[in-house]
C-alpha cells in the first residue's frame, strides 16, 4: 500500500503515473484542502478534485485543472447575472460541486462525498482529505490577508507575500483513515507539490506531521523546483517569504524531519551534498513531466527507490 | 398599470404578447410559486423563471420552459455522479439557480432576488413572487401525496388525483408591492394558466384573493381551456380532482367572486349563457398561441376590453 501526500497540479502528473505503473487499488491519495473555498455558495476542493479527474482519466492535462472539453456556459451565465466569477469552473466541474455541496449541506462529511464521487467515477485508487475540518491557507501581503485562491488565481500570484499560514491546522482532525493509511503503507511519496501552500497545510495537521515522521517506512519526495523556481506556480516565491531557501535544496529542508529520499532533477546536482547533509539520500533525474511517458518514467524511478 | 396573475408556460405566452403591446414599465406580474422547489440543493422558481426569461427574449418557445438553445453539460454530469436528475435544468439556467440559491442563503428574500435576476437581464415589467414565504403545491393521489413537480414531470401527470392542496398557503402573506400593486392597477388580468396548481396558489393566499375580490377596476379572466382539455398540461385533470366543471365554464366558476370579463375560444361559444350566469361578461375570441402574432393579437383584444 502506498501513501502519496499531494496537492494538485504536480502532484496529479506523478500520480497519474503510479497508477499506470502499480495496482491503483493499492494507492492512498491524501489531499491538500487549505485551497478549499466557496464560489457561488458551491464548496470546490481544487485539489481533491483535480486528483480525482486525473484518476479517472477525465482531467485536462493542457490547463492542469478542471475536466477535459468541459465548456463554460454556467460561468458565462453567472457573469450575466452580475456575478463576480473570478474564478474558472467548467459546466461539468459544476455537477461535481453541486453534488459536493448538496450532499455536505445532508450532513455527509467531505471524506463522504469525495467518497461517493470516486466511486462514482470509476475510481480505484483510495482519494481521502487531509482532514474534514476546515483549514484556509492564508496569504499575508503588505495590503493584507487573501485566500490562497486570490493570491493565487485572481491576483496571479503577482503581490508580495510576506508570510503564510494554514487557519485551523493546528487544532483539527485528520480526516478517518488518514492516519491508518500512513501506518498501514508500505512507503509515503511527498509528490512534487507547492510545499508551502499544497504540502504546508496537509503537514500543519500535527497528527500527519508526527505520523510522518514517526513512520518507520521509506519516505520519498520529489522536488517540485528545477533552479531557482518551480515547474509551475509560485511556490519559489512562497518559500521565500516563509524563509526557505527557494530551491530543491529549501524543499529537502522544509521536509528534513520526514524523507529519507529526494527526487531531485539532473540539473540540480550541484544541491546534492547540501541535502545529503541533512540525512537525506538524494537521487537525480528528469523531474519534469510534460507526456504520459515521462510521468511513468518518473513514477516507476520512484517504485524503484521504494523497493529497494 | 397593468397586473397580471400568472403561472408558466400559458401565461408567459401572454404576457410576451402583452409586453410587445404595450409599454412593459408599466406591467407587474404576479407569479406563482407553488411550484418552487429545491433540486440538487439548489432553490428552483420555475414560473418566476419562465416568466423572467420570456420577458428577456430568453425563453425557450417551443419546450415553455428553459432558455433558448441552453445545453444540458451540468445535469449529464449530475447523472454521471449518481444523482437522481429527473427535472431538466438547462446550463444557462443553472446559473440561475445557483445565483439565487446563494442569494437566499446570504439572507435575501425572494423578491429580492427576482428583482436582481430581472435587472441584470434586462428586463423592464415587474416581477413579483405571490409571496416570500414557502407555499408548496400538494398533489394527493391514491398512492400517496406528491409534490406538484413530480406529479407532473417525474410522473408526467399519470397518476389519479385526489385533491390538490397548498401548503403554508393559509397564513403566509403576500410579497412586499403585490397588494400595493393590485390596489394602483389599473386593470388585473389572470392569464391563461392551471386555474388549480397555477393560479390557485396565488389565490390561496388569502390576502391577494380579498384584494382582488375588492378591487375595483376591470378584472379580466383568461381561459387555458379549449373544449374538455387545456391547451397544455393537466389543468382539466386537476379541476375535476377539485371539484370543478374541466371546462371553460369550470375555470370562470372558480374565479366567480373576482372576474369582470372572461376571455373563452369561439370553440367554447355553447358555455357562454352559463359563463354570463355567474355575473360574468364573455369574449369569444381564438386563444390559441403559436406564433407571435397570436401572443400579440389575443393581448391586444385583453388591452381592448380594458380600456373600454
Amino acid at each position: 500500500m502506498l501513501v502519496v501526500i499531494t496537492g494538485g497540479t504536480g502532484g496529479a502528473k506523478l500520480i497519474e503515473g503510479l497508477a499506470a505503473e502499480m495496482d491503483p487499488a493499492q494507492l492512498t491519495v491524501i489531499c491538500n484542502t487549505g485551497d478549499d473555498s466557496v464560489f457561488h455558495g458551491l464548496y470546490v476542493a481544487p485539489d481533491i478534485d483535480t486528483i480525482t479527474y486525473t484518476l479517472a482519466g477525465l482531467n485536462d492535462g493542457e490547463k492542469g485543472w478542471g475536466i477535459q472539453g468541459d465548456t463554460f456556459t454556467v460561468l458565462e451565465q453567472l457573469r450575466r447575472l452580475g456575478n463576480d466569477a473570478w474564478f474558472n469552473l467548467g459546466d461539468k466541474d459544476f455537477a461535481t460541486h453541486i453534488t459536493r455541496t448538496r450532499l455536505m449541506a445532508e450532513g455527509l462529511t467531505l471524506s463522504q462525498v469525495t467518497e461517493r464521487i470516486r466511486a462514482a467515477l470509476g475510481v480505484k485508487a483510495t482519494i481521502l482529505p487531509m482532514s474534514n475540518e476546515r483549514v484556509e491557507t492564508r496569504v499575508v501581503t503588505p495590503e493584507g490577508e487573501i485566500s490562497f485562491q486570490e493570491f493565487f488565481v485572481k491576483e496571479r500570484w503577482s503581490r508580495a507575500v510576506k508570510a503564510v499560514h494554514f487557519a485551523g491546522a493546528e487544532r483539527c482532525e485528520p480526516a478517518p483513515g488518514v492516519l491508518n493509511a500512513i501506518r498501514q503503507s508500505t512507503a509515503v511519496v511527498i509528490a512534487p507539490s507547492n510545499p508551502i501552500t499544497s504540502i504546508g497545510p496537509i503537514l500543519a495537521v500535527s497528527d500527519i506531521r508526527k505520523a510522518l515522521r514517526y513512520s518507520v517506512v521509506t519516505v520519498v519526495g520529489v522536488s517540485p523546483i528545477i533552479g531557482g523556481a518551480a515547474i509551475s506556480g509560485p511556490a519559489h516565491k512562497l518559500m521565500a517569504a516563509q524563509g526557505l531557501e527557494p530551491t530543491a535544496f529549501g524543499v529537502a529542508d522544509g521536509y528534513r524531519d520526514l524523507l529519507n529520499r529526494f527526487v531531485i532533477d539532473s540539473e540540480d546536482r550541484g544541491l546534492r551534498g547540501r541535502i545529503e547533509s541533512l540525512g537525506i539520500r538524494v537521487v537525480e533525474t528528469s523531474i519534469r513531466m510534460t507526456s504520459l511517458s515521462d510521468k511513468r518514467r518518473l513514477a516507476r524511478e520512484v517504485l524503484a527507490l521504494i523497493e529497494k
